[in-house]
């Protein structure tokens, strides 16, 4: 570090906030699972020794699973191009969210997860690039890459690899979504079948929010983008969002803008950012559910949302219901590591969500539809629901 | 891991075999540097807190070795061709080792190593991928590829990145060999200057080694590959044994086979494998130095190499003067991590052996000519030494 006379005023004043004084070194570390304590011990882990480890593995590589660290360790990857709620700052400025990424994954799930920032961003060079790192690891996360490319890139490493490959900012976001609404409709008499949703923001999040929210049996959903509800007729979409309109406005014929398919909405799920007018938020249905997801500025605050709506929910530790990635990311990968899963299925996504959402069953109040991250339930209910469903998906390889 | 009951023979073997026993799950895994307790802490490392870290690293890109584990961390890159003495043998097969490396960067250097495995052997592939994980490291530990594309490999991204980049299996040795080299010239009361040489190998290892000699001022050295004594007139050569026939036969004149250059030897090291005949061993010069590094079996038996040479050094740890990198690697990282050093110079590989060779100065005996990887001196001795020299050298940051 610089010495204390050599301080810019900037530098002087981060060194006494609590945030970056809890950065300095970054937050994680290699740790050893065996003692070298002598030449003994470093001739059995190192040469000669280990020399017999790896010729056992060359001749039956799945061998690689048992005596290395790799089925338990995931690729936390990211290109920078959208970080929180900053966008595009780069592989760099992106570190300090992956290792809190991995410090989570050990912490709630016991998996290994390994930062990796790439300098590229470019589809098919981010993809091979992965490709090429596969050996490595036991699973992939990516996170932090902008859409439309988030959706290509999961795809394209879908298919080219036999190992879980999950977009934390879609999938993640979508299972926690998933169980909290679920809890959220219960607690207020509704089916999933028959309610009146409205999800704002059709990136990342918001088309996997909606397609796991369809795959749970909603039937009326509208996503809006900055142009209003994405539907076929309105013009030229991109992929992602033409794929989406066609199973949701196509199917219900909704248009318009936010304050047209507002009016007798029962759920709002904002994924977007930006602030909706309580105007807009008065014309919902009587006992509203409002999750207001933007970070740290929901769209909705709680205190407006609150004179409308019956249950509440941010992303935001500071309010109750905070629908937070960290009690699914851990858990899953927990889960289809525990099963060797070779990818991770549409029904681990809802058995996690399922999971979730029955750990705070007995106890639902219109506060506490979601558990805390730090409730040691989480990751091992997660996770086993997660291995089961994969053993059923036909995905286990144990 | 599997049911008892369903374990194969082999696996019930191996299950008792306290070298896979060791390496049941691997061999390393990620800890945490920050508490998690509560809300709070996951507040400051985790959204909404750490977006303020990753704005201040967009705006200064430098702070992200100040405030993420970049700095400290070394990707052990290999693509398995080069695998101990095993050969070609794959990324998958390959990872025990780099496994163990990244223990040892650890526990001999303090610094996080993680092993990435590559799932190709072209050499632009290999470059590339590196080039766009460079973000994510403060270092590359090249490791186990064969040559010649290794020395491709090394001097493109040495061009590429503005962190050390090092080959292990050619500098670490080179460090540790010349380290040893010195201790045993001074105790058989020889000068590098005059001493004749013979270095059996030129492969990465022996190419390093026969650089670092020269540089330290040994003048009579002839390199032999499966076909003699390496010299220009001899007949095609690839471009790393070109260069390196340039600048040792062509120089001294010597010519022919391992026996004739052996006649008068002073010096013997062997980077090969392969046995040397006893009869050949005989005609070395009185008080001759023998290096056998080969593992496991070492070119000349400590046994047979005794009855012609005083000093006599391996590769294994159950015979005295163990040439292990170990004794290299964490120390020269360390050093260079610790002065954030742009590169690894000459002079800081100079420096480490200098600083090796010390450490057993006062004790010089003919078993005792290189420290042992436990003696507490040797990490620390190492990486200021290396600090310095990247000082002198204009590489160091800070």
């Amino acid at each position: 570090m610089v010495a204390p006379e050599n301080l810019t005023d900037l530098e002087k004043a981060r060194a006494q906030d609590p945030v970056f004084a809890l950065h300095v070194g970054g937050k994680m570390e290699i740790a050893s699972r065996v003692a070298l304590a002598g030449p003994d011990e470093l001739s059995m882990a190192y040469t000669p020794g280990v020399a017999r480890v790896c010729e056992a593995i060359a001749a039956d590589p799945a061998l690689s699973d048992d005596f290395t660290w790799v089925p338990n360790t995931v690729a936390v990857v990211t290109d920078g191009t959208a970080v929180l709620g900053l966008g595009d700052i780069g592989p760099r400025a992106a570190k300090p969210v992956m290792e809190c990424k991995a410090v989570l994954f050990k912490q709630f799930g016991g998996v290994d997860a390994i930062p990796i920032c790439l300098d590229t961003v470019d589809v098919d060079e981010i993809v091979e690039t992965v490709v090429r790192l596969a050996p490595s690891f036991g699973g992939i996360n990516l996170e932090d890459i902008s859409a439309p490319r988030c959706f290509e890139i999961e795809d394209r490493l879908k298919q080219a690899l036999d190992i879980p490959v999950f977009h934390d900012d879609q999938h993640g976001t979508a299972v926690v979504v998933l169980a909290a609404l679920e809890n959220a409709l219960r607690l207020t008499g509704r089916l999933m079948e028959t309610a009146k949703v409205v999800v704002s923001g059709a990136g990342a999040a918001g088309v996997a929010v909606t397609r796991i929210l369809l795959a749970a049996g909603l039937k009326d959903v509208s996503v809006l983008d900055r142009s209003g509800v994405l539907h076929s007729a309105r013009g030229p979409l991109n992929d992602s969002k033409r794929a989406l309109a066609e199973i949701t406005a196509d199917v219900t014929g909704r248009t318009g803008a936010l304050v047209d398919v507002m009016v007798g909405a029962d759920v709002f799920i904002g994924l977007s950012g930006g602030t909706i007018p309580e105007e807009i938020v008065a014309t919902m249905a009587p006992d509203a559910i409002i999750f207001g997801l933007a970070n740290p500025m929901p769209e909705v605050h709680p205190e407006v949302a609150h004179r409308y709506a019956r249950v509440v929910a941010t992303g935001r530790s500071d309010f109750p219901n905070q629908i937070n990635n960290v009690l699914a990311f851990p858990g899953i990968f927990r889960g289809a590591f525990d099963v060797r899963a070779r990818a991770i299925t549409e029904g681990m996504k809802l058995a996690a969500a399922d999971a979730l959402a029955l750990i705070v069953a007995e106890e639902i109040r219109e506060d506490y539809i979601i558990p805390s991250p730090f409730d040691p339930r989480v990751g091992p209910a997660v996770a086993a629901a997660v291995s089961e469903a994969a053993r059923r998906d036909g995905v286990a390889r144990r």
